[in-house]
């Protein structure tokens, strides 16, 4: 097993980030969702008042992966807010790259994701999972998450662009 | 039909939120989980990073509630973001106390949300609704929204601070 090391991702990795996304969307089967640009990331991320942050997991250069990145996974979360709890972490996304799974990398990404919360006085760290992914379900519930669609009948709504156009206009 | 201000709230009116916070709750039958001051929310919204936005709902003096607030309403939302589409808005709570309803006041916050997000680029308008609570579910469909737990399988996790806590502990 390669020694692998979690750290705040760079600029330079947003390449390495635009790939891992498209293959975790195409995984989601909703890879025509994805309209992002690696420069948006760049922007987005990487500017003074940053919307989102990101870890990436590293492997030592002889065990990169077939593009010679030795970037083969990620964990990009932004800070949200309860009015109930105060400060939270949202985890947007995170993807360890098929051929390096089984090491424990989306453990330790999901790891550090909680330390960066705690550190920064956060009181809940959410995510959202696909209802047909009962491995994500199952691997989040063994680390002690909730399931609050069951538990509390919590859906998702979504204003898309168009419809968001369409409320302002009236 | 008193004339409403949808306007950004000030710090001074974290006292008025405080107390509708806590009638949302209650209405959402989840009034136990509130653990939030008055003290955080104005540390957490009005410092130099801040980690929410909030809108207040304002009517004339002559139209008050009954302890003497003009503040009737409120939306408090936050920047997310999309590894699909980038910047987001995400709308945690929206409220309009019960005497002032029926007013489209409720309406004009949501129109205002939009109108933050399509000025800051942001691509979708995320929220979250019980699903007990079909008056809310008919409201957001009525103008535009997507339930995305029915559509795609979208499910919330959370992990609670004690949750947290022993992710890093192991």
């Amino acid at each position: 097993m390669a020694t692998v090391l979690i750290r705040e991702a760079a600029e330079g990795d947003c390449g390495a980030i635009m790939k891992m996304i498209r293959e975790l969307a195409e995984f989601e089967k909703l890879l025509d969702q994805v309209k992002i640009s690696e420069g948006a990331l760049k922007t987005d991320g990487f500017g003074e008042n940053p919307f989102y942050h990101c870890l990436v997991a590293e492997v030592p250069s002889e065990h990169s992966n077939p593009l010679g990145s030795t970037v083969v996974g990620y964990g990009l979360y932004y800070f949200t807010y309860s009015t109930w709890t105060g400060r939270n972490v949202y985890l947007e996304d995170i993807y360890v790259m098929p051929k390096y799974r089984g090491q424990g990398i989306g453990s330790k990404l999901i790891k550090k994701v909680a330390e960066v919360a705690l550190e920064n006085g956060c009181s809940q760290f959410r995510l959202a999972v696909l209802d047909w992914n009962q491995s994500a379900m199952d691997f989040y519930k063994a680390r002690g998450a909730k399931d609050l669609t069951v538990a509390e009948g919590w859906r998702f709504f979504r204003f898309d662009n168009e419809a968001m156009r369409e409320l302002v206009r009236k």
